[in-house]
């Protein structure tokens, strides 16, 4: 893509919209707002705001995705884990229900809007590669179990919260005395109902003569379903009057348009989270992108991915919205419903504008703990049990990042847990990146092969130390290298020359190169000569630009084979010259 | 070195000691002492402290390093870049002349102290790598360059400060009009004088009869003889009248010794510049010490160094000191005097222990104007102007990592510019492992050998892709390869076949495995077999530990040659099939 369709995806797809392209998206626009309808509530509810701020943010984000995102099938909108994470920034900055935490939600969405774009702008999406599979995965588990347990509270029906493990303990300990009945029966069954449809209401549905197809789709209004049936249970029971909690008065109509205020005092309080923010939403929503667009050999591209995420979240913020992404569930429902393009998200969010004028007012008695129901459901299938096992097995030191990430996260809640998991995956590498793998090595008998004289039968000299550097050399080795070699040189008391085999040194920084200068002055100062070999073609260009090769008191050799034969022969020479001397008792 | 002489070095070099080695040692002493009497006064002032908290940090770290530090000719106490951090720090809780700012310089060397002896015993060394040559040489010469400045107003006789550039710049302006002159006569005299001894004095002892050894040393007092001459001068001349600042009393006597107070409140506003000097002064060390060990062919520990250099802030700290580390000149100073142990370190500090004592009073007198000229002299030497050109040639990037450390160093001050230094080259070095090099490969004609498609002149194949990867797999080049090898996939329509040829590939972690595994079910979808070759030994083994190679839906090939001719045979097999039944009419 180039030029202006490379900042806007729809003038390439646009032009080739036909009606069937049409009417697939509308069908998984009609899907994927039934289902979304619930969800927005529902984790507007776990974000500690009112639930019609799920609906505003399921409208506007997702009109500007689809003007600017590369991926045809993400559905973008309220999320899981995003909610918890604005819930605790929210939080950290104003009391739930009152009018800042409003606003701090809404400073949210703008400024990680803006830090979204801003990383596109700059193609800086490599950051989200700073969060690796271990810490993800990690982060992502722990976030569950913090959902699900902060929902508990609404299921029975008493008051709590806390943004980790220990205070949602403390709290839900310290209330569950004022547990309701009424309100545990409905969340119960709830629950029950919900696990129950996500197996077992299709086969039902098919043995009842519906097509596979129907009966995939009825399965996934399943909370919708719900939904209704705990309303009027509310209504006809009057459950209200005995204690459950409900939903209440919705506003209907459109989103309020309403240019955020820029308030630079709590924009300094909110950077961190909104950064963290950002980031976990651009890599949950990249690598669902990514899997389903290879699923029909389609491409993304990840820093339009950037700014389009960062569309959706300013957007987001001009319509009494919060943060937004695109979410794993409901991108895989609008896939296999068969959205055909980023229209189909447009079509949606018309869905859910209509659903905010008309249907508002039927939610009001809508009890609290349906929605708690459905989050505990929806965030149980992100705990994977799986992958800490597998990686214990594999590597521990991506276990002790997975690891490190989960207990931070249980115990200090989510914006500690995810820098915490950052943090250690870039130490374990930089600790991994500071002593890289290097080998002594030797001639194998009769070839021009040399290997790693601890592995194999190999031939050494005494007055010549052949050393392979397995890897580029960087600041962050460039102490080790001098340690290393100076090391082994202290071992060999005949030693004459040191041949660094660099076949596998794909660069070298300014770093490296100042220690291989200290390497070259030092052995020099000891009477060794300090040589390379088999020196790549760019590696040589850059090394031409400094003084080394000038100041190196050996060769380079084109190979370590030509190394070792021509400095063998140089001895020889000299050997002989010694030899003739004597002869003549010259010495 | 094993067991206990592995914590304390002077069980090793103890039992060798002898006469000779005292005599070196003692001469050593006395030659520092002369050179760091006036430097440890001249150090407190910068640092915004009373001159004798200077000499106190150069009696008991110094012992307390001799203990148990592994360098036997690094000279510890104050020095300049240290002592400017330690002003920035204090100063930004408590006003300079406050009790509450040396209890900050206190508590400075406290954290800073405890911090490097747990990093020690951590062995944690391998962070001081995070300051690559480019940051430490932008560093010291932005240092350099702030030093100088902040000493102008002591040559001047104003008043003035700042942390950074423009401020002092600004104070500087704003004051210049009170200049003293006196003051600048002392002041610029001192400065021409230290500047023509360092070269000139030795020449011209020397023709005036004395060995050069001797020249040389007389011409190190050079600062001793400008304070004593200034302090006469202000005697005799009454300047103190005449409105040069002078040193004033200075407190006779041994260091107070004093459990510091744990302050937790202070603490937690100085951990992180406590952090930045210990690591820096760490840096600065080492790698003095480094050097002169080589030279001698000696060896140290950087992580009992550590262990060293948190003892000796320590000792500064329970005794009315503020942070030190191993300083270069007087360092180099000791090797050349023949130090040959850490003795030599206690000695200085038996010297520096009687100067405290009698020679304090005499002191009285003192212009500021002098230390202040000692340190401009010393730290302009600091200032490197070479290092830029040479990696502007050699690296545009190093050479980013150096001007940024630079130019924020001297716009915002000491700590945000390391910040910003270590920040700026870590991001460019992930920038770089995001992107590794890779290269699809093809074979030289008639040979086993395969090459870069784009360099050399080989055979490929429409229907098989070979791509050799020139870097270990890990977290953060994991979404580069997915994303590498599925482009290229989709540049050949005929493709049947992926060969990854892993020779450069030293390892995988958790997060290379999941884009492998990624990589091979997507391929699968598209009816593409993924195959790996030239596989190392370890990185099979932690393959095996995986489900990785059960699901792999093609081969692990012992050598690229291997894989190609074991596809293209395969595939001659099935075309024969297929020409089988076309002859045979059934196609």
């Amino acid at each position: 893509m180039k030029g202006l369709a490379r900042y806007l995806p729809i003038l390439e797809w646009g032009k080739q919209y036909d009606r069937a392209m049409l009417g697939s998206d509308m069908m998984a626009a009609v899907i994927v707002t039934i289902m979304l309808i619930p969800q927005s509530l529902a984790y507007a509810l776990l974000a500690g705001l009112p639930p019609v701020v799920g609906l505003y943010a399921s409208i506007l984000p997702l009109v500007a995705y689809a003007l600017l995102g590369t991926s045809r099938t993400l559905a973008v909108g309220p999320v899981a884990v995003i909610s918890l994470m604005t819930a605790s920034a929210a939080g950290s900055v104003a009391a739930q229900g009152s009018a800042e935490y409003l606003e701090a939600a809404m400073a949210l969405a703008m400024l990680s809007g803006l830090m979204l774009a801003l990383l596109g702008f700059l193609r800086l999406g490599f950051l989200a590669n700073l969060l690796s599979h271990p810490v993800i995965s990690g982060f992502i588990t722990a976030s569950g179990i913090l959902i699900a347990t902060s929902q508990l509270r609404h299921i029975l029906g008493i008051k709590g919260g806390g943004d980790n493990l220990p205070e949602l303990a403390r709290t839900l300990a310290s209330n569950i005395m004022g547990w309701n009945a009424p309100t545990l029966v409905i969340g119960g069954l709830s629950i029950a109902f919900l696990f129950w449809v996500r197996k077992g209401a299709r086969p039902l549905l098919m043995r009842a003569g519906l097509g596979p197809r129907m009966a995939e789709l009825l399965a996934k209004a399943g909370p919708v379903f719900a939904v209704f049936a705990t309303i009027l249970a509310v209504i006809w029971g009057n459950l209200e009057q005995r204690g459950v909690a409900i939903v209440g008065a919705i506003p209907s109509g459109l989103p309020p348009l309403a240019v955020p205020g820029v308030d630079l005092d709590l924009w300094s309080q909110l950077w961190v989270p909104a950064l963290l923010i950002s980031i976990i939403g651009f890599v949950e929503s990249v690598s669902v992108a990514q899997t389903l667009a290879a699923k029909r050999r389609q491409r993304i591209a990840p820093d339009q991915e950037l700014i389009g995420l960062g569309a959706a979240n300013i957007a987001s913020a001009f319509s009494g919205g919060y943060p937004v992404t695109g979410g794993f569930a409901r991108s895989v429902v609008n896939f296999d419903a068969g959205a055909q393009t980023p229209a189909a998200g447009a079509y949606t969010a018309v869905g859910i504008a209509l659903a905010s004028v008309f249907l508002t007012p039927l939610l009001f008695s809508l009890p609290v703990a349906t929605l708690a129901a459905t989050i505990i459901v929806a965030v149980l299938s992100l705990v994977d049990l799986r992958t800490p096992m597998q990686l214990w097995r594999y590597s521990k030191s991506d276990f002790s990042a997975h690891a490190a990430t989960i207990s931070v996260t249980l115990a200090m809640g989510v914006e500690t847990g995810v820098i915490a998991g950052v943090a250690t995956g870039l130490l374990l590498y930089l600790w991994k990146a500071s002593r890289p793998h290097a080998a002594v090595v030797g001639r194998v008998p009769d070839t021009e092969h040399f290997r790693n004289v601890d592995r194999h039968k190999v031939i050494t000299w005494p007055h010549i130390l052949s050393i392979r550097i397995d890897e580029s050399l960087s600041y962050l080795n460039a102490r080790w290298l001098e340690e290393y070699v100076l090391e082994r040189v202290a071992e060999k008391p005949e030693l004459r020359h040191v041949v660094l085999m660099c076949s596998a040194v794909n660069a070298i920084d300014a770093s490296g190169l100042e220690s291989l200068e200290a390497i070259n002055h030092r052995l020099c100062d000891a009477g060794i000569s300090l040589h390379l070999s088999e020196v790549k073609g760019p590696v040589m260009d850059r090394l031409h630009k400094s003084h080394f090769l000038d100041d190196l008191h050996g060769e380079v050799f084109l190979s370590q084979d030509r190394a070792i034969t021509s400095l063998m022969r140089a001895d020889e020479t000299r050997a002989a010259g010694e030899d003739h001397w004597h002869a003549r008792g010259m010495i």
